[in-house]
């Protein structure tokens, strides 16, 4: 955890609009993409040993996302 | 869309057991994670306000994200 700036974290919410933002839901926000993140990663990593590849590619990311 | 820096993407990449990656692994995570959480904050948002509320709060987060 933790990996994520909070200050970014914050950029996000008020691009999507949100003016007013508790400091305990940024920290919410950024667990959550933290997390989400690794479980996409977590997939990635699996397409990538499937086709025999070392390396994460953006594909492997987008096959994840799906 | 550039809003969460590559290096915090990169190092969930890593903790998520990914030790080689592309640089347009780590964007195209970041690009999702950050279209991610734009789609949760709309979501939070709309609670906020059918709670009366200004502010988005970690609940409302911890709502959208269900």
């Amino acid at each position: 955890m933790g990996e994520l700036p909070l200050a970014a974290v914050d950029r996000i919410i008020r691009k999507a609009g949100g003016e007013r933002v508790s400091e305990d839901a940024v920290q919410e926000l950024a667990g959550v993409l933290e997390e989400e993140g690794i479980k996409i990663c977590q997939k990635a990593r699996i397409f990538s040993n499937h086709a025999k590849r070392k390396t994460i590619t953006a594909e492997d990311i987008r096959l994840a996302v799906k």
